[in-house]
């Protein structure tokens, strides 16, 4: 939308575009969410908009279900007419406009972006679709995350983390990378979360209170699918020396679903040696739980 | 710019701009610069620009400095046809295209974008310019910083933390907030950084080595403004218990120049207890000094 009260230009040229005044853009001031479309449906949507309207909350950015359900629909819509029913949409809600000052304008009227991208396979050439995980191997990050007890778990548009912690490796025989904050406690991968399985404590996974990402699929596992296998598993700080008593981890997310991890690096002064793990039964059982329920993740 | 190649909506209309990939918007993967405007120049711009390149290259955004002065120039000369003379320039600075998956495209071409604004006091009809601030008053920040030594001191685009802690209060009888870090040391303000004097110290700025952003102001204080007037000034850690022994204090940016301070509220439990302060002489001689040196900020 042009909007003759702002001058501006992009890269030289002139324009009059008010996405230059978004707060998402301004601030990192939004929320966004990256959903698994499958044969035309979002099966995880109600997880991931919940999330989003709890989290603008935080944010100050008050944004009504219907109409991001209706935008969303319609964009499923467009899809459908293109015959696209398999990828992954990414939705931003921002704060819209107001990228004069910190202090958010009066009254916010949050603008909802989607944006619709292939699967990552898809880009390769593969099949249109994610192959359960043979297994991957994680790196282990030198960046730091800094400890945010308001802003842990919300998935905002303040993602430098992520993006200097993923910038610190080429080599893609690590297919993600391990993060830990300041403290040195185990938070989560650079685009997941992780769960991880020790003889003493059974299934842990990270803690988010002072920082991470609350995954929508950490949630759907926390949630229904190691209850429905009465296998129990605990939040829990997981100090790095803990990964040394490792014997099976796996990562996740709404994309790519589970990700069982065959190997990890050492730390700082071990960089180049692997830890090797199996993949084991638990994690096999809740793999194949997670496609019964939600058929896009076989 | 449109891209054939992107499927995407904003608030429901169907678009293929490829500013909805943009890692600025996506992640914050960028950088800004607010400059003054003042009779057509900005006299601060080679502080801005060199601040830009040189925090561009730890976000992994190579900049090239005669492309960017180029683009500036060009906005600069698209305002002088307008017969705008007075304002602000914000300059973004973004990764660039990409905004699928947090690893940087191996070739990063960043975006510039030049933005026009307004003098906040030419919002409000009051005189095209800024007047020497005769005192404001500033609240005490509940939000507290994070501590991130790799981040610290970026003027980036992850500005949550400044939106947070600004949108605390309504209350126009403070102009700014004062930020402290998660150990509880004074930082910042939220859209300024400030110097203090105590008996026992002098005047002291607060160490940028954890939190808070080495403003282009600041800078010229402590490299031209005190060195000129042989007036000692130290960067050190401030606690927050410090305060009650600051007898002058001003915050500074490179919009409003120096704002002295008049009084601020005291910290928890005592949120509407303002300390007051008097404007000594010092505050005074920085300010004269700074109107000589750069006549923008009479």
């Amino acid at each position: 939308m042009v909007n003759k009260n702002i001058i501006g230009s992009i890269d030289g040229s002139l324009t009059a575009s008010d996405s230059l005044m978004d707060r998402g853009l301004a601030y990192g001031h939004g929320l966004f969410e990256t959903m698994r479309l499958y044969r035309g449906q979002l099966p995880l949507k109600r997880w991931h908009l919940s999330r989003l309207i709890r989290d603008g909350a935080t944010l100050g950015i008050p944004l009504n279900l219907s109409v991001v359900e209706q935008q969303l629909y319609d964009f499923q819509q467009h899809l459908t007419q293109q015959n696209i029913d398999t990828g992954v949409i990414k939705l931003i809600a921002s704060a819209g406009l107001g990228g004069r000052g910190y202090k958010s304008p009066a009254s916010i009227t949050p603008r909802v972006i989607c944006l619709y991208a292939e699967l990552p396979d898809q880009e390769t050439g593969q099949e249109p679709n994610i192959k359960k995980e043979q297994g991957i191997c994680l790196r282990h990050c030198d960046y730091r995350l800094p400890c945010n007890p308001v802003l842990a778990g919300i998935k905002h548009l303040n993602r430098l983390d992520q993006v200097m912690a993923r910038n610190e490796w080429s080599d893609e025989s690590y297919a993600d990378g391990l993060m830990f904050d300041q403290n040195n406690f185990l938070i989560e991968t650079t685009a997941a979360n992780i769960f991880l399985h020790t003889p003493q404590q059974g299934w842990i996974t990270p803690s988010l209170n002072n920082a991470g990402v609350s995954g929508v699929m950490r949630h759907v596992l926390l949630e229904e699918i190691f209850p429905q296998l009465k296998i129990p598993v605990t939040v829990v700080e997981i100090a790095a020396d803990q990964l040394a008593d490792c014997n099976q981890m796996f990562t996740c997310n709404s994309v790519r679903g589970i990700r069982p991890v065959i190997g990890f690096a050492q730390g700082p002064g071990h960089k180049n040696i692997v830890v090797p793990l199996t993949i084991g039964s638990h994690t096999n059982m809740v793999q194949s739980a997670l496609a019964d329920h939600y058929p896009c993740f076989q």
